[in-house]
């Protein structure tokens, strides 16, 4: 339950931050999709900690290994697993009993009774990520094949703000620049601030949230349903899963509810024969369903709440109220690291969109 | 696919605007559960339009005959299936080859390939949130015998912002008054200043937006799962199911992307020796999963589409750039009936996490 | 849960044998499909009771009326619900508290802690095909337009034995000429035999059982997955949800235990350059998956569990062990009628196998 | 969605016979279940090739190999990934342009355009049965807490055939015994026969094939739900995803076809002050839901499609009709092998079925 998504594209992920092993299963792929680990890779680092100053030191070496669904270097359309072994995983003293504030400690004992694994955040850590940048690897170059791409740039950190990606005339070449970079963001002057704000927050023990936008172009018009199966939903609940995510909004999202509907009402018009939008406050959807237009959305991805500075907490096992700290290796801000992560759960998404939408497609075009 | 929803508690939605009928199907609603009509009728006024001058004069009459499922006015388990009959809709003109606007009219055609019944919006029309209101009147019956309550009030239309709950002491004596108000707020001077707005807009034949807060409290720790089943996952599936629903966010929702980890994070502290945090920042949520705290969102709502002043838009059938303007009985904001819809969806979220809950529940607690 | 099949074409059923009506919401049917009201009637009335002296006298009058998700005749490609009241109920004294042997009135007992209907069997009754029929109509007429039929007859009734179908060189125009019949049998002189069994049952206040044998014809090889989705578990599944089936057996069926490997295998050969098997003891499906032959399977029928006759049972209140006579209309063989349902159910499978397979076809036949 | 199974404990496998290695994600266990692996390991034993010489000499070494989900030798309650290597794979020519008959070479070439793992079988491998043993090993532990045992024997071998169980006061002390035997049966001059009956098949490069009877003891009243979601239908859908079922029957199966109604009416009355049957021809199920009496059914194995006689067949690349030699180890009869693969799956879905029964359990029992 827990752990499955996917209508057509189905993955189960699995593992804890210090199990043997962290892994996904991935059904549903086409048949002959080729499997570039290269490239693969490539998106894994994207991720993976200690590439910078601004995150944390360890090298956790994600390194993912296929054990089943490839053969010749392409899918074979059966279940593709991929195991990444945990091979840094730092043997030391755990305080179960002392709960981390905002993390999955108490809610984690609530849910499971004291039998989950705590270690280094078992289950809940963001190490899970990396099963979903696996699988939004093959999600991408299944997209890539039909003419989509997936972008995302930092659009915040604290109070420093980017520009935002034109929804409209998206400007693919410099966005896809945006991958290569440590903090990719559209204005280049706002690069050293944010990292100087995050510099900041490691200096005095604490830690800066942001928000991250992402854009799919190449979409066909008709992806979706009405209701419960919205491209918003299917994307909003795929969001949702990565941990520190605490808002999503399409097109101009809350800030629509300040416009008049006069503002707010994307105009069509016809653009080569092709109905498109003047305006795409809608963020590419209508009534649940592509428009056609660049798909568009803004994620809120809240501060680290690892901090090493005192907090404030309670003893399970005493009933005491206490003052912890949390030592070890943190990173400040995540919010870089989780551009690709965003990147990978909408390439996925896409992709089960895409495989089901053949199932309503216009039958002539089957 | 797309109109089956939820694990455990599942519900099936049909319906087109001028369809004979739109209704629902419901799975899995416990045996033996009281059904009382008067109470659901209550709630399914709170939606309909012409209540007041704020909304459109139609009577839609949305009375909900239930013709399966229930005996001697208890649930008997199986499914109830609920049928509400489309009396009051106007024959006229459609011109469906006119796009409206911000209007599912062009994705609907792309998606169906020009069968779906267009005639007032056919199955993407609000009006298929009547069937929710229903379900959730169920639901909310169901959480009441738990000691759980859903409250939602206006938090803004247009620029006009509304106080916001309380979600770690919640009033809810005060909460439960809003019920019954027109336009629910929390803070009386701001409810005329809205009215205000509203009525400009009709009168200037444009739309307003707003946005909705919502609060449940009673709720176990415990709840939900991490990753695909997070309790913001399944949430959010549901209210971006809501027609014009364009942003969700939970706790401080995007504002925590500004606030430092040391203002963000929520320390425990023990209440009568029960866990629970300080502050509210993430919304009653860790995890993915409850943790005892009042569950506290928020939700984005668009401006009303329809509005009655020319909009250029495209002839599909002629191919041609055209003014087009709607007729017809619209609303200029729909936020103030939309509330009792998020509190509707919420309730029958938090129904199904909880007899899903049974599931994992502690083995002594069953 | 337990009244949602599907995975591209959802069923969600509803009723009871007294409520105010039964039905059923299909949804994911392809938009655009001719849905002919006639054609859809004659179906029901092969299920429908009264209609010779072999069935209860009752007139159900199972006229399904349609109440969304058609527009101009056609699917709108939304959801479909089709309503059938319930008008021919009679009102009597039940005694819930005596079990009646075989049937589900103690189960329905544990399962809903005395919450169900119980009139008339209420959600268990065998009224609940009706809307399987009609789903059924819906499904055949897209698999004609694929070249796809559903064929099905009597293969037995108590001792009599009819001939088998022909799963490797199907005789369709004989095939196809069954549907009109009352007994509808291979070998014309097993049916005068076949209706002195059931008079003689009835005579005697008794019942009978028997097998129905069934066929599709013209499906593509590639059909269906591997273990759980596989072809054999898909079917198997929906027709075990039919009322009254024991057993489900596929191609030879049982009686491939006794045979050898090479009597058993179905050995490869071409006809006009198409790969065929020269027997079909596998009915048509290697690994789960269709082979391009016939699909032929086989479900056995229990005799009717209501008879007149006094049986044994308890009184669940009293804690007594007593005799009861079940008393009312009853059909003495529901196997004739069983024959149309089985041919529904394998429809609604095959189209919904059908559907799903877009999402694997071979990207250039999409 | 070919390879996930289940409501609540939810199954994903995965591998080839020649990938590096096969595995299961199980979702949905119980927190805090004791993993004794030594069990484990007795029950992967059982269907482990070469224990004996009706067996290929085959040595695969099914050894599971737990990446997650397990902690202090309990589980989680978070997805367990256990993985087995494949060690034994012969590396040898294969010849995929030739389809072996009765399997699904042909399909698999359809399902997959060709991009399967062909080699030793490829995902259709009956290796791919281990995996859900050791599934099935997890789950009969938790049944046991419960006092719910799974038994399954020989029923026949060709037309060797067994005595039955006894579905209504059942040996539970002798069906135990039956694990630690090679050909499990419970008429012991039978095993001889049968012995002899596969000899003979593996000297005439033939195979052979039977029935295996399963009985599950300890069962609750009230478990499951009618129609999709039936007992049955549940079952049959995991049974026939076992490589090799060709039919399942409930009870007396097909045989109740030629019974009387009073034959096949299975009485109840009291024993203890709980409500039993007399007789047990419905096996254990009444309306697709539990009745507190023994479960039992039958499922029908096919001969080994692997026999080294020559054979006719196609090549695919030619256009040939041939004749080949399957050559390599080869069990001349997988039926004693399959009845542990039979309990395992049988177990699953108990447990399944037992999880999802607690959100439908009444209230007081929760």
């Amino acid at each position: 339950m827990a752990n499955v998504f996917g209508n057509i594209l189905k993955l189960s992920i699995f593992g804890e931050s210090h199990s043997d092993a962290i892994g996904v299963v991935i059904d549903g792929l086409p048949a002959g999709l080729p499997v570039d680990m290269e490239a693969v890779q490539k998106e894994m680092e994207r991720r993976a900690p200690g590439r910078n100053s601004f995150s944390t030191p360890r090298k956790e070496g994600d390194v993912p290994h296929i054990v089943s669904g490839l053969f010749n270097d392409k899918t074979t359309g059966t279940p593709l697993c991929a195991i990444i072994q945990n091979t840094n995983t730092r043997s030391k003293d755990y305080t179960p009993e002392l709960l981390r504030p905002s993390h999955a400690d108490f809610t984690a004992l609530c849910r499971y009774h004291g039998f989950a694994d705590f270690r280094g955040g078992g289950h809940f850590s963001g190490r899970l990520t990396a099963p979903l940048v696996f699988a939004g690897a093959l999600a991408k170059s299944y997209l890539a094949m039909q003419g989509i791409e997936v972008f995302a740039h930092i659009k915040s950190i604290g109070t420093n703000r980017d520009l935002s990606f034109d929804a409209v005339n998206p400007d693919v070449e410099t966005y896809r620049k945006l991958k290569a970079e440590t903090l990719p963001v559209l204005d280049k002057d706002i690069a050293p601030k944010m990292a100087e704000t995050i510099e900041s927050a490691r200096t005095n023990q604490d830690s800066v949230g942001g928000v991250i936008e992402a854009l799919v172009t190449g979409l066909p018009a008709g992806l979706g349903s009405p209701f419960f199966e919205s491209v918003e939903s299917r994307l909003a609940a795929m969001l949702f899963s990565v941990p520190a995510v605490k808002g999503v909004e399409f097109g101009t999202g809350f800030a629509i509810s300040e416009l008049l509907g006069s503002q707010a009402n994307d105009s069509f018009c016809f653009e080569n024969g092709t109905v498109k939008t003047k305006t795409n406050h809608n963020g590419g959807i209508n009534g649940g369903i592509t428009n056609g237009m660049p798909l568009c959305f803004s994620v809120a991805i809240k501060p680290t709440p690892s901090i090493s500075r005192p907090q404030s907490t309670v003893n399970v096992e005493t009933g005491e109220e206490v003052t912890m700290e949390i030592h070890g290796r943190h990173d400040p801000c995540i919010v870089q690291r989780a551009v690709c992560v965003i990147e990978a759960v909408t390439a996925i998404v896409m992709a089960d969109l895409l495989l089901e939408a053949k199932t309503y497609a216009k039958p002539s075009e089957k």
